[in-house]
């Protein structure tokens, strides 16, 4: 095990919570989304079982707990503290916190270092090194801390209060919070999600390593804007990779971007292509956008990864049907003619006209289970097949959730009647009775850990990417 | 004007329709999800407003109409005929369409040379060669025909009534199905939608003719599988693209995908090389999905192509910004950082903490119309400033639809302080609160005319190939 991981692990399970600078407002910078109630709102959602005080000069009570003018006046120990106080504030905030016995802090707080002005990175640089010097562990600044189910802790609202096994170390907390939205609409559940922002003291080496030592985790996910340690990044990178899925985004791959990330958090981006080949090397996955971080989750926690490139394709829909092979082909990997033997089983319940049985299988066997799971147990078997992929979409008018859940029904079929991973593409629509019908089955799936992509582009080059990182290793 | 035009447009606004082969089964085969009964909804639906006769010699009444046992039996003149029936009861309603005068045949019935096999083969020829010498033209077989909002005529249940400028000329009626639902939610209208299948009588050639001279059509899109005649093709999309602009997706553009095309509507695929050397030669768009058809199409709905590659990219969020920021460059477009006195005006209302004004501005004016309208104004002024793009998302929890209405007047005004384009990039949640919101985010734009893309990939490459498209001509 890590002596690290041994160190940090009892900080990000506190037993007692202080949320410095909280206020009612709901406007960011006093407080905001995420910030101030919103931290005391999600952390009560996750259940946090122990203490939790806010601390307040100008309140009494806030959200029904006790208010604390300064940090010294809370009567209990405070094991981990939240500041959203102003930048100009913290120095005070964080005597108090030696004095107190604070063991880690999270500031939320900003206007540090990626301002670019040198009062406020001086300030920060003070701070942090009065912290080092009491052995006080921080997270951020400029960052939205931690999201741990099993320690109750939370930094947005709405986030899963049951624990998974996936990761996430994410330098904004924004993509952060978008990460957990959009894999556990889709049945992801997390182990710890980190969000560093400015990296002055734990950066993106430390929890990786944290995150690949811990035994809850079985997949870690990235976002990186810039390396603070690159040796030492190296080092945890190759031995994280070994140990588990690893999927990178990087922020700031490009010229405009790495200019943004000096804005946003103080970083610099490096070169791509060098961050490129380290991934390559260690055996990590680099991906370009959080739509694919999210499907990469998605992927790790569903399947295991195909045997090989071959892909039976099946849905109902001619053109959809050309488009799906398009895009497997196109991202790599290979959609074989059946084997005649298998057509003509396929055919005994296939009429001739509207179809196509070679494969892609073009036919309506989606809306009967029993037919479905035919389908796929036959399409499945050829030794040149190693994936199944549906594809479907809803909003054409008529549907209602039975049919929902028949299709629901067909799909559950399917993965059962064959040993090779089955994965559904779903052309989400934005508006009317696709986007009811859409969620009805986007929830079934989850429920039913059916594997689930949004877009035929989505799905086929999540499915190279998991086989391109099998045949890597 | 163009003499095809001329012939044709008469042929799809026809002032009777008969339904040959409908029934009241929702099985496909046998009527099924716009066959039969389908078509019949869709016309009612669309307000057709001259008789409509339903053909099937074992019902009295379909939907409320009287059925007639053969087209023979109609009292009326039939302009238009659906056949729904099966391929080999096609020759005997042939004779009867050539004796009862009638115009025009779209073929839903499918099961001919698409299926490979000889016999099929031959009936279609057979059949097709009798329509030819009768002088009776045919959309198929093997589609979904024609969506004409000004005639009256859909293939589809719950299409827009109201008539638009876009139109599409498909070889897929699942495609056309899926491009009008995806562009019309967000607000995109039609003149004319063609499925075509087979193209055994009018292919894609004699469409893209009628729509370049069709005066209702300023923009036209095509799902193509394999093309008919390519020296006529090469005229006429040379002649369609010196008027509108032409955006075209290639289906079968891999060897999966091509030998998919054949299985689906009998297709040669060809070469993609040759296919995407001709667009570029002739100044049309080539894609390769259906999002991106659609997009471009709300693009030239709402957009003036921008004048250059620079883009002013605003949003609430560090993470969101660094990303759009590398989408944007890798899209071949440039986020320049805004000048220093552009900067200090907008510092004048920007916190200094938790912002960035530089270029993705990362800011919360979005909440404010005046603000986001001032933030707007400024940031496009700059000479190297071409667009502005505007990104968000929902789903975090706590918003409501105030919120969403809020957002919506900002992006109003934000559109009207300035006259270069605005597009919004939207990433759509799947379930929850999220998607509420989303539909009526979406539905918001589409009633003010905002171009609206799902992601952030989307709209940078959207913008990327309006800004090629106008640099080619």
């Amino acid at each position: 095990m890590s002596q690290l991981f041994d160190q940090l692990d009892p900080l990000f399970h506190p037993r007692s919570v202080a949320i410095a600078g909280i206020s009612s407002s709901t406007r960011r910078g006093g407080g905001g989304p995420g910030g101030g109630v919103g931290f005391l709102d999600s952390i009560r959602e996750m259940g946090f079982d122990g203490p939790l005080y806010p601390v307040n000069p100008k309140a009494q009570e806030i959200a029904g707990l006790r208010c604390y003018p300064s940090l010294r006046d809370i009567p209990g120990h405070v094991d981990y503290l939240i500041s959203s106080v102003p930048a100009p504030a913290v120095p005070e905030l964080v005597e108090d916190a030696i004095a107190k016995g604070v063991r880690m802090i999270h500031f939320f707080t900003a206007g540090f270092s990626e301002t670019g002005e040198d009062d406020r990175t001086q300030l920060e640089q003070q701070v942090m090194s009065r912290l080092k010097e009491a052995g006080i562990r921080v997270l951020g600044p400029n960052c939205m801390g931690l999201y741990a189910p099993t320690a109750g802790l939370a930094f947005m609202p709405g986030f899963p209060v049951e624990p998974g096994d996936t990761a996430l170390v994410s330098q904004s907390g924004a993509n952060a919070g978008e990460f957990v939205r959009q894999a556990s609409e889709r049945g992801v559940r997390f182990s710890k999600v980190f969000s560093y922002g400015n990296a002055t003291d734990l950066n993106e080496s430390h929890l990786l390593e944290y995150a690949a030592a811990d035994p809850a985790t079985k997949a870690i996910f990235a976002y990186i804007e810039g390396v603070r340690d690159g040796r030492r990044f190296v080092e945890v990178l190759r031995q994280a990779a070994r140990q588990k899925p690893v999927v990178i985004l990087k922020g700031g791959r490009t010229g405009a971007g790495a200019r943004a990330a000096a804005s946003h958090t103080g970083s610099l981006a490096g070169s791509l292509q060098v961050f490129d080949a380290l991934c390559r090397q260690m055996g990590a996955l680099r991906v370009e956008s959080m739509e694919e971080l999210a499907d990469l989750a998605v992927a790790f926690r569903y399947l295991t990864p195909p045997a090989g490139r071959g892909v039976a394709v099946v849905g109902a829909g001619g053109g959809t049907s050309v488009l799906a092979a398009d895009m497997i082909d196109a991202a790599g990997l290979e959609v074989p003619p059946l084997p005649e033997t298998v057509q003509e089983e396929l055919r005994r319940f296939t009429p001739v006209a509207g179809t196509s049985i070679r494969n892609p299988l073009d036919m309506m066997s989606i809306f009967q289970p029993e037919q479905f799971a035919t389908t796929v147990r036959l399409a499945s078997q050829p030794d040149n097949i190693h994936s199944v992929l549906f594809h479907t979409s809803f909003g054409f008018g008529r549907g209602d959730n039975s049919y929902v859940e028949n299709l629901v029904r067909s799909v559950v079929a399917g993965r059962e009647a064959t040993s090779k991973p089955v994965v559904v593409a779903l052309r989400p629509t934005l508006t009317g009775s696709g986007t009811e019908q859409t969620s009805a089955f986007v929830e079934a799936c989850a429920r039913e850990g059916i594997a689930l992509f949004p877009g035929l582009d989505r799905a086929a080059s999540t499915l190279a990417r998991l086989v391109a990182w099998q045949e890597s290793r």
